[in-house]
């Protein structure tokens, strides 16, 4: 007992990640890599609590580091909203608007391409989740059409929309159905764990009352991190003071984000607010590079043309070769990394997601080859 | 407008802290200082979601990096505890038992010292909270027979003692409220924010349902993170899973801690699970610490002999001082400041609060003579 303690001790020692500096492919990570300002800051703030030297009694009110105006002031431009603050992640920011807007018992329509959180994040509060079902293989589109006839049988507290949702990477019309939610007069909120950071997207122009985004998902953030912006009629509600005291936030618990998190969110923020602006080229990179896995005879699930970065393929070839070699599902991780790259979930197989955010043009095309290499080394 | 958010966006390059490398007396701050190994591997798991390499659908679940050996082998050793999870903070610890135990309209126990999150998180479950007083001025103490007849005039879901209370670093009979709350039979949560990672403590000892504790307030982390520990009944109800996700724990989300504040609480934990077997060296250096003070006129509230690194004075000479300089409050932090040292709250000097934990006898030296020689400029 106490020898196997120590060996899960002796463990600790030394924590390094194996994936580090290779080519990232991997959806989870590659809106969230550091930018050097971000590392920086991570050293510089790293101690515990450090963030909070000059509070006041509101972490969201901090002015060294400038927090203040990267809540009141960037935030809210920046997606598009009257109202921001910062929480824990995306599957934390839809909980609190939940826990605030609706009670146990009522109910709230999704699109069935939701992340399994927002499920899980209804649970929590108690409340039944009615889905609008996605059009099935091989594209899963969402026709935000069909909430139309939901909202009037179930009479929804919320409506949440996942744009892009995280397993084909599809973008519904999320505007059209910020009209449709403002006739209804049901609060909606746009979970955009893969938008937000990556590509432009203002709560405003989509007409969404809640607008989620991810740092460590998509803002090259330290995880774990989250943004929520809302409008400003929802803040008494949302945001709502505690009784006893009037500067803390119930949802937020006082405070969320106390620590290194915060620090990299916002030491990437200038970095991530420019490059929302190249997201044409990061679409024709994913183009490109889908179309060249077709070639190799890999079929691509979810919308086409895609319009995000997130791809999800389907690959019986690699099964077939994942029958018959040693190593079984694992094979094609272990060829990946010994090119230098790193994405597809080790194991699978049958089919994989990749994201090319992260990879230029160059080292996709090294992926291509690398892949292309792969399937003859076995064929 | 433009011209702001572009000066608000300057300000975000090259965020520095000002308190680097002082000596630390912040009581917040001083068990939350990274180890040399955690720095490393802030570097190393520095970006979004690095952590969850080889995830395969369970946080703690993860074998490399060794979350699994740490959440389920080394933390309840460690806490004394049969079922261990982790958490972003022991205020969400705290939230996440109250609200898997109680329910809206039920009463909870808790005692006067309780910080603002125990309050907040209650109110965030609906709870009403009855508080058990303490003695007042100049100890604070809570006799935790005083728990007995509100247990019997409110018919508690859950009791809960800070342990020790943040602001006077008082440490209750919590073994005395283990034997009380089990002859009633009511959970019991002791919250260790300043204990676990500093001093010893066992859940087991105490007779607690649930340990808490704080990575960044004193298990030398980064924020935010928490543990939370329990006795194996309630893992059913606190860590139950999703009714759609059998590996999903609802009041966790999914997953919690999914990042950097994780890797930071393990590669220290060694050093932590070493360091609170030291606790009668931090003991004698504070109580060493608080009787010079004293010799200088300051008074030290809460319990005499302290058995907390966490020290609370009264100050009127310093409340003096302020009065009739240029700086007001603030001229005591600027003093020690351009001396090198850190810790009571700028602004404040009727009293202040700060901890011996993380400066050596040498630098105590130091920071006493500091205190005369302000003292004296200014007498």
């Amino acid at each position: 007992m106490k020898q196997a303690a120590n060996k899960s001790l002796r463990k600790l020692a030394n924590l390094r990640r194996q994936h580090k500096d290779l080519i990232n492919l991997m959806p989870l990570q590659t809106g969230g890599i550091l930018t050097d300002a971000a590392k920086e800051a991570l050293k510089e703030f790293g101690d515990g609590y450090s963030v909070c030297d000059f509070c006041l009694g509101s972490l969201c009110d901090i002015t060294n580091p400038p927090v203040r105006d990267f809540v009141h002031e960037l935030l809210p431009q920046f997606l598009g909203c009257e109202v921001a603050t910062i929480t824990h992640g995306a599957r934390e920011a839809k909980f609190i608007v939940m826990h605030s807007l609706a009670q146990p018992g009522n109910s709230i329509i999704v699109d069935g391409n939701r992340h399994y959180t927002t499920i899980v994040a209804a649970e929590r509060a108690g409340l039944n989740v009615v889905e609008v079902p996605h059009s099935g293989y091989p594209e899963f589109r969402i026709d935000v059409n069909d909430y139309i006839p939901l909202i009037e049988k179930h009479n929804p507290k919320l409506i949440l929309l996942t744009y892009p949702d995280g397993n084909y990477g599809n973008l519904p019309d999320a505007t059209k159905l910020g009209k449709i939610t403002q006739e209804y007069g049901i609060p909606y909120i746009l979970n955009g764990a893969y938008a937000v950071g990556r590509m432009p997207i203002k709560m405003s122009d989509v007409g969404a009352d809640f607008i989620i985004g991810s740092g460590h998902k998509s803002m090259a953030s330290a995880g774990p991190c989250g943004v929520l912006g809302m409008k400003k009629k929802w803040e008494e509600i949302v945001l709502r003071k505690a009784k006893a005291y009037s500067n803390k936030e119930v949802e937020l618990l006082g405070c969320t984000l106390r620590g290194v998190p915060l620090i990299t969110l916002m030491a990437s923020f200038p970095y991530v607010k420019e490059r929302v602006n190249h997201w044409d080229e990061q679409v024709a990179k994913t183009q490109w590079f889908s179309g060249e896995l077709e070639k190799l005879g890999f079929k691509q699930l979810g919308e086409k043309p895609h319009r995000h970065d997130l791809l999800h393929f389907e690959a019986p070839m690699l099964y077939d070769i994942s029958k018959r070699v040693r190593e079984r599902g694992y094979f094609f991780y272990k060829e990946l990394k010994d090119r230098g790259i790193w994405g597809p979930q080790p194991g699978m197989t049958k089919a994989f997601k990749v994201s090319t955010f992260a990879a230029n043009k160059e080292q996709l095309v090294f992926v291509v080859n690398s892949f292309k290499a792969i399937l003859s080394k076995y064929s």
